[in-house]
């Protein structure tokens, strides 16, 4: 018996054989160009609906930003073998003819192998060359963040004061003698001079307070104006997040330049002094933008993949992986999100390579060891009590809140993003962001919340109160001092943190819709985390568990990510029990918030910056199907085609000038209108 | 500017269209088919290669079972509208046209939502049904763990003696109050009394030894017998671990009966009764199965599923998952493995799905809390000591050295399968599973490692050594009794411990090779978990630590798992510290062992029993075009055609008489060979 089900599938793959040796010549760094925006409409085609296949065809139609093709010579008849092309900056790359090309390539080398000794050597290497190639740029993007690291730490320390024995250690390891690595400057050692201190002003009077305040408000100026100057003067790329160019990159689009030499620079620059200047901002997203950058960087050094998009893409679907992996310490986190957040087309070899580049981009940072701790798990919670069944009510009703606040916060992003785009606000950029630094240190500084370190605050907040705890939320009035079952009434300390507390919640919200967006390097993940643990993370029973949930259902609400969220705040938490109140958080403010807004905030950017990305998740049931399109409609003009026998040069430029269209079918004469090929107008145009 | 990439990117889906709306009767249970063996021969043809998509056709050629086609008019012109088809036993689906089908029920579902309030209500079930659907199953999947795993703590407990005042409870149910809970049965309290003291024999001299253990021994074997006649009786598709079928069934075969209720059922008895017979078996595997079958059986609910081969495919990748996250208590685990080992097909959408199910199902298994502990995590590690980046060496080695077992073990298993296919020992597989029973117990009961359970030997392996714990493997001779540094002397009870390890290991490893096969349920993760971490567990420095890389790696050889093996550990153990050592162990261990043997043990046994199945994570880099095989070779003759105008009856079966292929190609006419479509051989028998 054989089986019945053959009828029906043939698939001509007409693409996969039209290779073309192209020669790419990407490592053109488009620096001067100015415009990260692009206004162009995206046209997406889609053929055999409901399948992963990056079969997508897009095409920006105005684009501001001048483009050059190389390559003159365009083949008419369709792409056949030895056809010159290359993509031009803002081009969708042709998934089907670039894997047609490795194929072909393969089969060279291959061919090659069983010719002579040298062949089987190229062999050799090419098959490993993928592995090198994720492994070197593993070990890149490691040592980038360990720099970025160690320099952030030390910049922000610097804001406070200065280590005077050794101008290069930060606060922590200045003191590393006097035991003295709280949250709160009050606390100083003999070595660390703040910068009242160093004027000689050492009274704790209203003198010194306003001192600090007025030197605090003039680091953060100091250093945004530092990070945009430096992003608007050499790699205007650098700023933002990059998130939501690395999926519209990822899913084929060509962004020239966004992820080259001077982008890693600056970003990584930069982000150490906006991180340092105390905006509402976390090096997380960046991280993921600098380890791409290194895959490109990298990628180019390997023919196979560097002079290969389609190839390419998948290198840099590991680059992004090792980007939240060195980001978070999540190597696993970091697989899941490129998988899930940032991959377009994600076969299972890219998963093992990505997670592979994921597994070493972790290990040389623990062996760069930035924080001086030796663990890479960064907000590591110590409760080991299991939560009952019946606290699923409140974990969705986090969710349910965390889906909420997500979609309210990117309506008005988006808002703010859109005024600064269209509006006069966009074109002064820096005082933007002098503006913002002003305003976020002149509130930041009075509440001990918001002026320490997003990242110690988390971290406060996910943390249970222990017998020496002695910081406000730890302000029980207990019977013994080892008493920490969270029954003791409460002292004074708590209600006042409550307070500030509060503040800092509506604080934060509103800073963080202004900063997302502002022309430095910024990114969501520390602010969305940290938003989410102010709100639960009020002082009372258990609240730590409830920060953590909260704030994982805030970030969900952000970015809508499932599964890569419930692993990257495992890996931050090392809260393995809570794994299910993790997942019930992320699914419920991932359903609530697609209610309210259907995208995430990277979606919602990428469709703010105009974009051609077509999302791998929408599915589409529409009815019509090509030939309803491509049939003009009663009353419009007739398709315009190309013959292949009889037009006159005369007759094409004619054509060319009389249409407004973006292409022409090629057909092979007046009679028979069997299709050979398709040229667009621009081709046509410098082909003549 | 528009894209100059557009040039080649045609893809005519032509079987996306074809749909038919095909009645399926999969509810029919095919237990009387006795034999899981396919010899079919696969015929694998792959279009556009490179990419994941189900455009694969398989055909398996000879098969043993007798199959039934209800429907006998086919569709000469290749399956337009109405064409009513079914799949066979055995078949091999048909992606695109289930696709297709899918697409044209939404299309008519959004047509239909649009007429009136009906329509509109069945279009709002409609697209809730697949959350409906998956997480109906998560909650019978959760329940059936549930039940099983507190029916394997109950007889495997029966094995040693019984609740004297309960009988339905287990020991340490029964010895509550007398906290008991130590491995070693010589530890006994007043309620729970042992085979030996009912019949009167208190004394603990030889004579009692030698009862105790003829009783284990005869327990072993009642069990293992009860096992094998249950799966040979009613339902043989129970046997072995099911995840080589289930792979085989998501990747688009047909295997009636192997998903059914009775399956099910039978499976679930049958694994409480095997793993209490204290064969070298786990029931992690069995899980999956079960789980599936929860799947297939909730899909038949809902028609969207239960009657589109293709899209139930969904569902059971969600329900795969689900049996792992049951398994081991590792919802993010399920996934992985669902999207890594398990699934074929796998878009975001089932990702989302998978998890959801994932979850779902843990929250349940947690809700029926089968082991009384209220927590999922298996093998919790208590220490919390960082690992140096110098240890990565050590781990390497033990991923080489659990590659190299891992391939080894594939080695021997396979070639004992083939002689129990194929020789004479495949005719007595009842008297074969009470061998191995057999032979299981009488070397099991005289090592107190090998005795006793095999989870219970990985907990003790992977734990350290605290103030309290007396057994022999923590028989350090310490100065005080909080010395745990592990720099004390050995206690002779080391040495013991050591040589009792030995042979455990020795005798784990064969008698798993013989066990993985036979015919009662039999999984083979905690076989190899407990193989890798006695290997390392020799009672030495942070040997708890060494045993779980041990056994992470030993499981990678066997299964070839990465990432998901990475995730189940960790939610197995709680070692989030050690997630880098876990992925370098897997990474190696898989590299290591692909070298040696290509294929995991699933895909093994896949090929070993002949299934259609082709691995997506091969990459093909064949020069064959289509062209090459449709054209006939000089010598043969020409290609038999059906010609859509001008054949009689007459002809057509003339032409079955007289050719041995599988099927036509049908053309318009004689003249014009314009491809209408294709027809199987037996589809046009039927027809006639």
């Amino acid at each position: 018996m054989t089986s019945p089900a053959t009828t029906s599938s043939f698939i001509v793959g007409s693409g996969a054989d039209w290779a073309a040796a192209i020669e790419s010549d990407d490592e053109l760094e488009a620096i001067e160009t100015d415009a990260l925006v692009n206004n162009g409409e995206s046209v997406g085609q889609f053929w055999g609906g409901g399948t992963s296949l990056p079969m997508r065809q897009r095409k920006s139609q105005q684009q501001r930003s001048t483009v050059t093709v190389g390559v003159a010579d365009v083949d008419l008849t369709g792409g056949q073998d030895g056809a010159e092309h290359q993509y031009a900056d803002f081009d969708t790359i042709d998934w089907l003819r670039d894997i047609g090309r490795h194929r072909r390539r393969n089969r060279e080398v291959q061919r090659r192998r069983r010719v002579n000794y040298r062949g089987r050597l190229a062999a050799a290497f090419d098959s490993v060359s993928g592995w090198l190639c994720v492994g070197l740029i593993a070990v890149a993007a490691g040592l980038v963040a360990g720099v970025v690291d160690i320099g952030t730490n030390w910049m922000s320390d610097l804001r406070s004061g200065i280590c005077v024995e050794a101008f290069w250690f930060n606060k922590e390891q200045c003191c590393w003698s006097a035991n003295d690595t709280g949250f709160d400057d009050e606390q100083a050692c003999a070595q660390w001079y703040t910068w009242a201190e160093l004027v000689g002003n050492k009274n704790k009077d209203a003198g010194a307070y306003i001192l600090r305040y007025v030197l605090y408000v003039f680091w953060s100026l100091l250093f945004a104006l530092l990070a945009a100057m430096l992003v608007r003067m050499f790699a205007p790329y650098a700023c933002g997040s990059g998130i939501p160019e690395i999926k519209t990159i990822l899913s084929g689009f060509i962004i020239r330049g966004y992820l080259g030499k001077w982008t890693l620079l600056i970003k990584s620059v930069g982000i150490m002094l906006s991180v340092s200047s105390g905006l509402s901002l976390g090096k997380e997203g960046p991280m993921v933008h600098m380890a791409s950058c290194c895959g490109n960087i990298i990628a180019h050094l390997f023919p196979k993949y560097g002079r290969n998009e389609a190839k390419k893409r998948e290198v840099l679907s590991a680059a992004a992986a090792a980007g939240v992996s060195i980001a978070f310490g999540a190597p696993l986190g970091g697989v899941l999100f490129s998988l899930e957040e940032a991959s377009y087309y994600f076969p299972l070899k890219t998963l093992w390579r990505s997670f592979f580049c994921s597994m070493v981009a972790a290990s040389v940072l623990k062996l760069v060891n930035p924080f001086g701790n030796d663990h890479l798990v960064l907000f590591y919670i110590e409760y080991n009590s299991t939560w009952s069944v019946l606290e699923i009510g409140p974990f969705i009703l986090l969710g349910i809140v965390g889906g909420v606040f997500g979609a309210a916060f990117i309506r008005a992003n988006v808002w703010v993003c859109r005024q600064r785009k269209f509006g006069r606000l966009g074109q002064f950029p820096v005082a933007e962001v002098l503006a913002v630094t002003c305003v976020t240190a002149l509130l930041a500084f009075p509440n001990p919340y918001t002026r320490m370190n997003t990242s110690q605050l988390i971290k406060l907040l996910f943390s249970k109160c222990g017998p020496e705890d002695v910081n406000e939320l730890c302000d029980y009035k207990r019977n013994t001092t080892n008493d920490f079952s969270g029954s003791a009434p409460a002292g004074p300390g708590i209600y006042s943190a409550m307070w500030k507390l509060l503040l800092a919640f509506g604080f934060k919200i509103i800073v963080t819709i202004f900063t997302f967006g502002i022309k430095v390097p910024s990114g969501l993940f520390i602010p969305s985390l940290a938003v989410g643990a102010i709100a639960v993370g009020q002082p009372c029973i258990n609240s730590g568990l409830y920060a953590m949930i909260g704030a994982a259902a805030a970030l969900g609400g952000v970015t809508r990510m499932t599964l890569s969220l419930v692993a990257i705040m495992l890996e931050l938490t090392g809260g393995l029990q809570y794994i299910v109140p993790l997942m019930i958080a992320a699914v419920t403010s991932k359903c609530v918030g697609e209610a309210i807004t259907k995208h995430g905030i990277y979606e919602e950017h990428v469709r703010l910056n105009g974009y051609p990305f077509l999302d791998n998740k929408d599915e589409f049931t529409h009815t019509t199907i090509a030939a309803d399109i491509m049939r003009p409609r009663p009353g419009e003009p007739a398709l315009k085609l190309l013959y292949q026998d009889s037009m006159t040069v005369e007759a094409v430029e004619r054509l060319l000038t009389n249409s407004d269209v973006n292409g022409f079918p090629i057909v092979v004469s007046e009679h028979s209108h069997y299709l050979v090929g398709f040229v667009t107008k621009q081709e046509l145009a410098l082909a003549i």
